[in-house]
């Protein structure tokens, strides 16, 4: 009983910080939509903050899982590698795309919780994309480029469709929450990494050109 | 002083919205900030609801009339147009980088405001790309592709360093109201252009090879 009232909390919350945003959400219009009572959720989360929390640890917590269990491949080439992860990134937005809306949303202010999940989970992150463009330099896979400039541009199309999710569907008529949408993406996905990453690469001194 | 005053409530308004979120600011405190009393708030805008309304206008006024001042060089080329429509939104959204970064994350949220700025100016952004990228189908100057796919990709990428300014700046160090950021990342939509939406076009039937 108890973990189902917990997890309805968080389903509640999730959907209210989503379509209302965080700070135009109160604590007793989450109990309200979990049919729970307000003690129940400060027995949980203790307050606001403490939901807050546990949804960004939540999230970055999975999402850091799958980047580390992609890098993994890493030996298999770093473009095999790259095409892993975008892959695996866009699958768990895509199964999650409530919560990751309303995270990405919240990414955006200047708070305490930001600050501390941007310390830990976003410089893993970075550590990660890195280690993969610096492979893909080292074996003349990728053109040589700014590694924080193709953090950007790739972070902004995995990202883009779950931060504007209302623009998706209103102006676009695209559902990121549909499988077909996911399928479809991650061609475009892929494309960016074969045409605008893997493409010009310079002849490598002392190659053999065949 | 009427206008100067109704400046620094914008001034502060925009400060105060993007470091604490629409939700998270009160008119007292902007009113502080701006140095005049709330009751010329509510001369100026009517209440904070009003207030945003002001900022939503005043930023998506501008940003289509970049659009269509661009888009009025299409017969230079669709591929042209589309270098200068996304330089000019760049540009335009690095002179106002406060601004640009509140306005995405609040357009992220289910408002009515939100609602109505999507029902005009996100239809005529729509309808510029649109545009653009039909003629560039025809011209045979891109590769045919679905135009929302294309659409989010481009928009993607224009606004991810607004959206994620905390990011940009405390984990990539990278700065999106300097000048030499401007020029770097603007080559980096360029090639986008070129290598993802220009390459591998089909041979028109018909077309002489040379």
């Amino acid at each position: 009983m108890k973990k189902n009232a917990k997890e309805a909390i968080v389903k509640a919350a999730i959907t209210l910080f989503n379509s209302n945003g965080y700070s135009g959400t109160s604590i007793r219009e989450i109990a309200h939509a979990a049919n729970v009572n307000t003690a129940t959720i400060a027995y949980h989360f203790n307050n606001k903050t403490g939901l807050l929390e546990y949804c960004f640890m939540h999230f970055f917590e999975q999402y850091t899982r799958k980047m580390e269990a992609a890098y993994a491949s890493i030996d298999r080439g770093a473009k095999e590698c790259l095409k892993r992860v975008v892959s695996d990134l866009l699958h768990y937005q895509c199964e999650n795309y409530q919560l990751a809306s309303f995270i990405y949303r919240e990414m955006s202010m200047d708070s305490q919780v930001v600050r501390e999940i941007m310390s830990t989970y976003s410089l893993k992150e970075k550590y990660y994309f890195q280690k993969i463009f610096e492979r893909g330099f080292e074996w003349h896979e990728f053109r040589p480029h700014s590694i924080p400039y193709l953090i950007i541009q790739l972070k902004g199309l995995i990202m883009m469709p779950f931060m504007n999710s209302n623009y998706m569907r209103e102006v676009l008529y695209v559902f990121p929450n549909e499988p077909f949408f996911e399928q479809k993406y991650l061609k475009d996905l892929h494309l960016w990494i074969d045409k605008t990453l893997c493409s010009d690469i310079p002849i490598k001194k002392g190659a053999v050109l065949k």
